[in-house]
C-alpha cells in the first residue's frame, strides 16, 4: 500500500464517501459541502465519481435528494421572474423519441394567458431535444440572456431558451461526470438534476412529463412513478405547484422523428391536423399547465381550453410570435417543409402481413442518431416518417421512410435496414399501453 | 440533462463500469484495458474511481482479482532474480502496530542460506513501516537500484529496499485513488495491490503475514482468512510458493512501538533477549520462510533452525552486514539506544488495580502518529514503551512510557493522556487470541 496521507479537507470528504458506501444517509451540510467543494476544486472528480457510484448502489433518501437539489440549484444564478404578473408555468419531459410537445404546448398555453418561461435541453442518448429542433429554424436563437428571456416572457408570454451555463453549473459538472462513469441510472440523481435546473429557471409551477417504457430512460412503471413522486415532493418542498404525468414512451410520439420533421409536425398540430396520439398528449399536458397556472379549475377544463386555442389558431399565432421574437424566420410556420432542404429518402418495408405490435422507440432514436452523425452539418434534415404505428394493419406498403441529405445514400440504406429491426408484426392486434398512465398531483 | 456525448473509447469504459455496477464479472481483457487506459490517460481518474467503488460494493471474483493483479504487475518493471542461486523468499505483513518482524526474520533466514530480496513499505494509517524504521539508522539507504538490490542479495543474501516507483506503477496510482475515495476496504482490491507489488519484486516464494484484529486493517477473522486465501491462490497461479499466516493484531507486537525503539527491540531479539510474543512470531514466520525456501522439511524444523541462528548470533551478524551494505553505521547494532538521541518521556498510569484486558493497538498507533506529526524532523525518536501487556497485573506502577524529543513536553503530555484510553483493566485476566490463528498453505 502507498504512503500518501490526505490533507484534512480531503479526509472529511473521504469520510463522507465512506458513509454513503456503507449505506448511511448524509446530512444536508455534508451534501452541500461536497457540491461546493467540487465547484471550488477541493473535492476531486474522482471523489465525486466514487460518491456518485455509491449513491447509485446505496440510494438516497428524499431529504438527501432535496439537499442535493438545493446545493446544485444554489451553485449558480437563480432567475427571478417575480416582475412578470401571474403564475409562470414551466414544463419538463424526461426525454422521449418524437417528443415535440414543448413546441405545441408552450405557445398554446401562453395564448391562453399563462406565461411560459421554458428552459429546454438538447438531444441526449437516443432521445431528441427541443433546442435542436428549434435551432433548425433559420436565424432563431435560443441562447437568450436572463434579461432578454425575462423581457420576452413579459412581452409575448413565452420564451424557449437553452439553459445558461451560469444556472445550476454544479448539475452540469456532475452530469458530465455521471455520463462518463455509468452513474446516470439513479432515480434520486435524475430527480435532483432535473429539479435543480427547473428551480433555477424561476417558474412558479411545473408540469413534469415522466416518460416510461422501452423508449424512455425509465423502462419500468415503478421506477418512473418513484421518479415522478420524488420530483413532485422536491418541487413542493421548494414552494412550487408541481404535477407529474407518467406517460407511455414505447413507440415514438406522433408520425415523425427528426428535428426539421418534428417542427413541421408541431406546426401541423397547431393547425389542428396533428396525429391523434401526439394531439392527445399536447391536450393533456396543456390542460395541466393551465390548471397549475390558475387558468382552469380542472385538467379537463384546461384541456378543452387548449383544444379551443388549437381550433382558433391562437396557438399557431403565438408560435409565430415566438419564432419572430427569437430572431427566426416566421414564414417557417406557414411552410415548415422548407426546413428540410434537398433530401432523399428510403422506404422501410417489412414484407409481412398482419398488425404492427412493436415499434421500438429506442431503436428508432439510435438509428436516427447514427444517421445524423453521418450527415454532419446537415443533420437537422435527418428523420424518420412513421407511416404505420402500433395497432395498425401492415402489408406490402412501406411502414416508414428514412430521410437524409441528398447524397447520403449509403447511410440511408443502412438506416433503413437497421430500422426494420425496430418493428414487430403479429396476426392479431395487441392493445398498447395507455398514453397517460398516471397523474402524481 | 446535459448533452456531452462521450467518445468511442470512453463509451467502452463506461460500459465496463456499468457491467461492474450491475454486479457482472469483467473479463481479463476488460480489466487490463482499463488499467492500461488509466496509465496512458484514456481512462480518467473519475472513471477509475467509479469502477473502484462499484468493485467495493459488488465484489470481484478470483479470476478478476488475478487479472487485476497481472495488469498492475505488468504496468512496470518486473525484477529478474534468476541469476541468484536458490529459492528467493520474500515476506509481507498487511500492517500492524509494533510489527518489526522483517528486521529480525530477513537477516535470520538469510543467515541460514535462503536469499531474502525484501521490498518494504512505509507507515500507513495507524500502522508502522519497515522503511521508516530502517531509515533511522544514520547513512542507511533503502532506495536501491534494481541492479544494486540484486547484487546485494547475491553477495550477502539479503537486502531491504523501498519499492521503486517503476515497479507496479498502476498499483501506486490506483492506491492513491482508493485512499482519496474511500475504496481501500475491499478484500480483492487489497489482495491485487499486495500481490502485484510482491510479484514485481521477483522472489520465488512468499510468506504472507495477514494481521487480524482491532489493530489490523482486517478486524474480522473471516475477512482476514478470505484475503489470505485469495493472495495464496493468486501467488500460486503466478507460479510462486506461497504460505499465508493469519496472526493476531489486537495489542501491539512486542514491548515497543516507534521507529528507533523498534530497531532497538529487533536487535535485542536477535540477541535472544526479545519479548516473548514477538520472538514467537519471528520464529513462526522464519520457520515458514525456511520451509518455502527449501531449507526445512517442516515449519517446526524451520523454526528450530531460526531459534538456533538467534542463539548463535548468526542472525545478528547478518543484520550488521545488511546495515553496512546499505551504507548504515553498523555500530548501531551494538548500541541501538544511540538512535534515540536527546529525548524525554512521560509515564502513563491507570491508577486501577487488576489485570490488563485491553491494549488497543489502533489507538496506540494513532497516538504515536499524532506525536510524530508534532515532532516533525525528530519523529524517529517518538515511541511508546509498553511496560505492561494484556494478561499482566497492573496497579500503581506506570503501564507505559511515551517518548519524544526533548522539548516536546505538551505533545508528550497529550499523548500520555490519550494513551490511557487505549487500556482496559478488569478484576480477572482474560485469555487473548492466540498469536498464530491460522495457516493457509
Amino acid at each position: 500500500m502507498s504512503s500518501a496521507t490526505p490533507g484534512p479537507a480531503s479526509v472529511v470528504v473521504t469520510e463522507i464517501i465512506a458513509r454513503k458506501r456503507d449505506g448511511k444517509a448524509l446530512t444536508p451540510e455534508e451534501i452541500s459541502s461536497v457540491v461546493a467543494g467540487l465547484m471550488r476544486g477541493a473535492v476531486s472528480d474522482a471523489q465525486m465519481a466514487a460518491l456518485l457510484m455509491a449513491t447509485v448502489l446505496r440510494g438516497m433518501s428524499e431529504e438527501e435528494t432535496a439537499a442535493l437539489t438545493q446545493a446544485m440549484l444554489h451553485s449558480g444564478e437563480v432567475l427571478d421572474l417575480s416582475s412578470i404578473a401571474g403564475l409562470k408555468v414551466d414544463k419538463h419531459s424526461t426525454g422521449g423519441v418524437g417528443d415535440k410537445t414543448t413546441l405545441v404546448v408552450a405557445p398554446l398555453v401562453a395564448a391562453l394567458g399563462v406565461p411560459v418561461p421554458k428552459m429546454s435541453g438538447r438531444a441526449l442518448g437516443h432521445t431528441g431535444g427541443t433546442i435542436d429542433k428549434l435551432e433548425c429554424i433559420p436565424g432563431l436563437r435560443t441562447d437568450l440572456s436572463p434579461a432578454r428571456f425575462r423581457q420576452q416572457v413579459a412581452e409575448i408570454g413565452v420564451a424557449i431558451a437553452s439553459q445558461s451555463d451560469r444556472m445550476a453549473p454544479a448539475d452540469k459538472r456532475i452530469y458530465a461526470l455521471r455520463d462518463a462513469t455509468a452513474t446516470v441510472e439513479s432515480v434520486p440523481l435524475i430527480a435532483a438534476s432535473v429539479m435543480s435546473k427547473k428551480l433555477a429557471a424561476g417558474a412558479d409551477a411545473l408540469v413534469l412529463d415522466v416518460k416510461v417504457g422501452e423508449g424512455a430512460f425509465m423502462a419500468q412503471r415503478q421506477q418512473a412513478r418513484a421518479l415522478a413522486e420524488m420530483m413532485v415532493r422536491i418541487g413542493r418542498g421548494a414552494g412550487k405547484r408541481v404535477v407529474a404525468l407518467v406517460t407511455a414512451m414505447d413507440q415514438p410520439l406522433g408520425r415523425t422523428v427528426g428535428d426539421a420533421l418534428e417542427v413541421g409536425e408541431a406546426v401541423e398540430t397547431l393547425h389542428g391536423q396533428g396525429p391523434e396520439d401526439f394531439t392527445d398528449l399536447c391536450g393533456i399536458v396543456a390542460g395541466y399547465m393551465l390548471l397549475v397556472g390558475g387558468k382552469a379549475a380542472t385538467p379537463e377544463e384546461g384541456r378543452r381550453g387548449a383544444q379551443e386555442a388549437l381550433r382558433s389558431g391562437a396557438g399557431l399565432a403565438k408560435l409565430r410570435e415566438l419564432v419572430r421574437a427569437q430572431g427566426g424566420a416566421p414564414e417557417v410556420v406557414d411552410d415548415p417543409s422548407r426546413l428540410l432542404g434537398d433530401t432523399e429518402c428510403r422506404a422501410v418495408s417489412l414484407a409481412q402481413e398482419g398488425h404492427l405490435v412493436r415499434l421500438d422507440a429506442r431503436q428508432v432514436g439510435l438509428v436516427l442518431r447514427q444517421l445524423k452523425e453521418a450527415a454532419g452539418p446537415r443533420k437537422a434534415c435527418c428523420g424518420v416518417l412513421l407511416l404505420a404505428k402500433c395497432g395498425e394493419k401492415v402489408g406490402d406498403a412501406p411502414v416508414a421512410r428514412v430521410i437524409g441529405p441528398r447524397g447520403a445514400g449509403a447511410a440511408l440504406e443502412e438506416a433503413a435496414r437497421a430500422l426494420a429491426g425496430a418493428y414487430g408484426v403479429a396476426g392479431e392486434p395487441v392493445t398498447g399501453a395507455a398514453l397517460l398512465q398516471e397523474v402524481i398531483a
